[in-house]
């Protein structure tokens, strides 16, 4: 069942940016684009970029962008006590109202840990 | 099943209104009311204030805000193409954050769009 | 039905507090534990301190916190009243996009009060 | 010198609120009237009011906001433990990204204190 | 001197964006390069997109971007009374939060009217 | 010059940070020494932690919080390339709301980096 939540939230967001990219929207194309290029390695390396892919969505407190830094930082190899302490920082610097959103990542964590094991 | 959020969102938002409403609370009351007189053309036309409240929506990500004020937008005769522009002014100055709202707000664009054709 | 949302909510906050005190993140550790102490009576009782925590939950929009010190407002004893006349002067400073979140706060309130009935 | 902070923000939100009042926007205005009512007495007395607009204020880190409040909980005759308790608070709930806000906070309350000493 | 806060402004923004170009961030370059466009004509006309810059401005509260897109709004020639409705909405929609910036972006907007008379 | 606007920062921090901690208010004294703690070596290392301190405050668009990390950053001899490369990635995730903070971020790290030189 773990392995669902992983799926599940794949394939939504696989399915929905097929159909935005499939309208003729030149502005939201290019963020898309920048989106991907933007955590290729340069003066910092992709472990590095994702953790701060992952703070700054914890603190913005937006699940979705959690889930898809989380699924980022495990493909990257980077261990759960890295991930969790990144976390810990975004809880601190974000507040308590962060909270209800690590409930969530530690949950989508242990399914994809769970899916990879 | 396209039509279900549209209606799902709004047999939901119908109910707890009244609910709140029911309540005797002057406050929140008029506020309500405002929010009714806002969107009523004045200096801008209705069309330009609904693109408006679904920009400052998108950028506060209230998934709900934004569901309402598309469908406010269908009402008035906006189209896929000046929606989705709008939509992506609000990506731009909201940042990538706002994206998996953006997915929710095509879905629902599409279910608007089907549910009338 | 609606003892549900109130069941369901806790069983899911329990488990996966449960899952992050389990971990070994200091950090995070300490902030569960601050969160405890911070609502207990000081200069300012209980109730007051139960009704700063809502507030502040609702104007940051976070539905598991408004949730959370929905209940701990009602197990402190304050009133429909006093509690919706609170989240009235939240969707007055944090603006219309805090009404979603009031329709699901009302909900949850009433859940509550079918429970104890 | 303290004395002129109060004074130098209060000169300039009367200047500037005749100014918006004096425009013929209606929405404004009607905002500006709930916003007067809404601390008034009801279910909850104005200190408890002033103390939830306060953290309002300053979870969402809006200084202007949290200096109003607090001359308003100055006149309503909470004392500085009673103040700086709810803002440790909207610290906790916030995070520390607060923190900037705290220590203007607290320098205007000092300016309150030494302006009626 | 109204005329100097539009001044002081805008010759901080231009030394400011220049020395953030002269470095070599293709990241930063490239959402430079995408705000310059996303404002230009398309579905919708120039004064309809920067109403809905500035309202994401306004209820992001971000006055230099609120101060940008008012200058930008005189530009296209908007009325007073276009701008501060839209500003309404964004009261009404961000809550009283607003406020504050809403004096702000009166000042500027009086200073560009000054300015030009 | 440059130099001030650091010195200028560190004064009014220092000062308000030794006002604020002679109060007798616990929890806020303990986030004050979770946030020292925090940024410590762990399974992170400190430049890491620094840059995430960083774009969470970025993100979060506090400019005292961008100021304090730069300068902790700087001490930790993060390039200038590494760190806005970071902003960079701030900027993608938060919008263009964030550039007028990335503005005074490269001020402020200039005015660091011509103290030090």
């Amino acid at each position: 069942m773990a392995e669902n939540i992983v799926d599940e939230f794949n394939a939504y967001r696989s399915r929905m940016n097929d159909r935005i990219l499939a309208d003729n929207n030149k502005l939201v194309k290019r963020i898309f684009n920048l989106d991907t290029n933007a955590y290729m390695p340069g003066a910092l390396d992709v472990r590095t970029k994702e953790l701060l892919g992952l703070v700054a969505s914890a603190v913005l407190r937006c699940d979705d962008c959690v889930k898809y830094h989380l699924e980022q930082c495990h493909k990257a190899g980077l261990s759960g006590e890295e991930v969790t302490e990144a976390l810990g920082i975004a809880t601190l610097v974000g507040g308590t109202i962060v909270v209800p959103h690590l409930r969530r990542a530690y949950e989508f964590w242990d399914a994809l840990e769970e899916k990879t094991s």
